[in-house]
């Protein structure tokens, strides 16, 4: 079989590779038939040129073409979900119904269309119109961004398809895609739609490019390169640090979305007051989609004491009782194995689960893990290490003020939830304890699992060091998330014919 | 004489000391009388314990608590401040009129009151209150910020008093302020006002510290450690980029600013309708304060021609006319030299000055340098090395081809100039060139010098790298500075009185 092409400059084309691929099924493990190709550098360097020069060109258009490109695509994605939907399922394993084919690809869609909105409005531009000093500023595209895709969302967060792309896009800049080597055929159908869109849409050619992999050394390079704007990355920890650092280094901005176990405070009166209802839901949430959310539950804390004993009963029996969902990968079986491994040896004790197996294809036993308070402080970082899947560790302090120390050390998170009594018997210790959760998570929520991240405007999917690289950005949510991908351009005593449009004196605010 | 103390946890003590120091006298290059300590990293750790102590309870005080501070500060500032000029001119020799008491001394004051009306209103939190979904976001502050002033600005970007300092505070973060070696006691005295304004208006001990000096190795240790929330610093390029690599690799914002040349594009129609009056316009900004601004004009692009000869011919003499001023340290005057240097050894022919000297104390002759097109396209690395002080190298391309090619080769800077004709002979090539010069920089100017920043909510004191350390923020402006020392903090169906005020639904602006 003839392996695949490549996107490059506006055209597909045969790579110049250095290997080839193929991603695997993972309910049969076995290889899936199409075969990828793995570029040399020689690709990147024509995908850079052509992105440098598609920058120029995109910089000159009104956010009415790209909003046109951006709906065009998003119609083009509906015309062929059926496609999608059967390649995503093949190729990760997730449910076509609901998740993929009723959730996933109205959100990614709904996404495009809401970048489309405002690239049209313009209003991710902010402008400040001074007109005293004759200084105006607004937000301008940043060059050409490298977007690096998870494994566990092949439309939401693609390469090609998702918040990174219609944010970057947005903004008005060019996208290299490097797809998720678990998912490459659903990254490549995404990528036809998005070429015929933009020649329907006449933008210029190498707006959206497609590589499949390339080597760490090349990727590295990539997000280094004097022609990118910026990266957004999400996946693994140890990837994302090698390009951040490589990023970094350049001064080139790169967004991260690295590893969050989203800690979940069950205060006493609300465990007393619900916890069977509670187990339940923690459950549901957990082994959603067999775990594999960067919003998983994946730390629980509690204050020792008898409801307490009977909530993390209940849970281990649900956590037993529940059938055991296929992961995404080989890799992803492996790197949990690993992780629960690590947890044990930091002085975790099982619950539930800790084997590999027990489902189809890929997968692992649906795993509860548990550690005391003071444990927990004697191995902080060892206690928070990602078990990205169907696991969750619990943490059960001695009292009050144990559990404010276990919060002080937690690492960065994508969201904290805190639950607690609906009488208001724990509002007292509500207000002690969530000023300490609040500077590490993203979203603090109350009384909801983390899991969800809605698509608004006032979402912050980000958060601290290590959940991701800056806290000051969210990854999800129009127009926020455009912010990451445009740079500051102030224009000083320019004379006014010269003025971006949205500067001029006719749209001058104050 | 008594070393000085560091200030600490609300009180001045004496210094955990490795060793001492003393600041020059520019002007006279001898010693100044005040001893200062070098702190070991228990001063340091000692300010970040109490700085973050600081930081928790400053974030449960309302916006018109730290705007009380702010100005009470800037109310005691003025207070003294014929002590702050005196003591400044001595450490610097910049002129006390109108320079540091009639323009640098009220800006800061200025800038301060800015902050307050920024935290008072609480503008800079930007809230979005999604109702329906029932998620809200603002952005909250993101804990102790280390602030590392430059030489330049001894009031305005002071550790202790300006625009990094102010914007810190505005988002109610506690300052542990590292005094720049060449004006301590200003920094001092700046001090010794703020402690007394946060104890006039009961702020938290620890709100603001300072240190006098570290070891390199403790300050990449300080803008690393747990406790610190981000880092703003301001000076050489060298000593910025080793802070940054340990913020980067422990996933802490820094914002830098680091070096900028500033380029200035004269068109052939501006040159020859004024070309006399630009002369003197370029000199008068290149030469202005020795030449020691972050906005310096030091890269001069014209068209080779008549006119081109006789506008470098004008300011070679002007250069040459002009007395000398002197220098704000022998590092600066040594820096120039080695800079120059390092300009010709890459092809640059001196046209005036070159040699040390000439001045009163630290000083260095006013150099203007000049290259070829084709040169600068052969070392553009080289030939933009920063001569900071007193000096400006021309480049002159052969035509119109060749000048844009050297605006696509110019690396991240603060600003760049356009100079056209009034008739609009030039406006052609201006739309030629102006796109290829936008992306490299943070302000574009039509027809003024770079030197002057205004503090406009529209400016943009910021650029791409290696000018700053990420484009999309500014140094200088309110409220937009304050968004550096914030971080996104998103409320998840959180019961509405625990919401932040400016989150609840009596503020909801949707």
């Amino acid at each position: 079989m003839a392996t695949q092409q490549v996107l490059i400059a506006g055209a597909w084309r045969e790579a110049d590779a250095t290997g080839t691929f193929q991603a695997a099924n993972p309910t049969t493990t076995e290889p899936l038939e199409d075969v990828y190709p793995v570029s040399s550098w020689s690709d990147c360097d024509a995908a850079l040129a052509s992105a440098a020069e598609a920058a120029r060109q995109m910089r000159a258009l009104p956010g009415e073409r790209i909003a046109r490109f951006l709906e065009t695509f998003a119609d083009c994605i509906e015309g062929c979900s059926q496609d999608l939907v059967a390649m995503a399922h093949a190729e990760t394993a997730l449910p076509v119904s609901p998740r993929l084919a009723d959730v996933e690809l109205p959100r990614t869609t709904g996404q495009l269309r809401q970048a489309a909105a405002a690239a049209r409005s313009e209003v991710w531009k902010r402008p400040i119109i001074d007109t005293a000093s004759g200084i105006r500023s607004c937000f301008g595209p940043l060059g050409p961004v490298c977007v690096f895709g998870p494994n566990n969302f092949p439309f939401a967060f693609g390469s090609i398809s998702g918040g990174d792309f219609a944010a970057a896009m947005a903004a008005g800049n060019p996208v290299i895609a490097k797809a998720n080597t678990s998912h490459p055929g659903t990254t490549r159908l995404f990528a036809e739609e998005a070429q015929a869109a933009a020649d329907a849409t006449e933008m210029p050619a190498g707006c959206v490019q497609l590589l499949y992999r390339i080597s760490h050394a090349d990727g590295e390079r990539l997000v280094a390169d004097p022609r990118v704007g910026a990266t957004g990355y999400t996946g693994s920890r140890t990837a994302g640090l090698k390009l951040k650092a490589a990023a970094d280094a350049a001064g080139k901005p790169i967004y991260l979305e690295l590893s969050s176990v989203n800690p979940v405070v069950m205060l006493p009166g609300a465990v007393a007051e619900r916890g069977e209802k509670l187990a339940e839901e923690f459950t549901g949430s957990c082994l959603l989609g067999t775990g594999q959310f960067c919003t998983n539950p994946g730390l629980v804390i509690l204050l020792a004491g008898k409801e307490t004993e009977r909530f993390i009963a209940q849970v281990a029996a649900r956590f037993k009782e529940a059938s055991i969902g296929t992961l995404l990968s080989a890799s992803v079986a492996d790197s949990l194995a690993t992780a629960i491994g690590l947890l044990q040896q930091a002085g975790a004790t099982l619950l539930a689960g800790g084997t590999s197996g027990g489902g189809r294809g890929f997968s692992f036993a649906n795993t509860l893990l548990r550690v005391s308070g003071e444990q927990f402080l004697n191995s902080p970082e060892a206690l928070q290490s990602e078990a990205f899947g169907n696991a969750s560790l619990m943490v059960v302090a001695d009292d009050d003020a144990q559990a404010g120390a276990v919060l002080d050390r937690l690492e960065g998170n994508l969201t904290g939830s805190i639950y607690s009594d609906t009488a208001g018997g724990d509002d007292e210790l509500y207000d002690r304890l969530a000023p300490r959760l609040r500077p590490h998570v993203g979203r603090l929520i109350n009384d909801k699992m983390p899991t969800g991240v809605a698509v608004s405007p006032a979402m912050n999917h980000g958060g601290p060091y290590p959940a991701t690289g800056h806290p000051g950005f969210t990854a999800v949510g129009m127009p926020t998330a455009i912010s990451r991908f445009a740079m500051l351009e102030c224009y000083d005593n320019v004379r006014p014919h010269r003025l971006p449009a949205v500067l001029r004196d006719e749209n001058a605010t104050a």
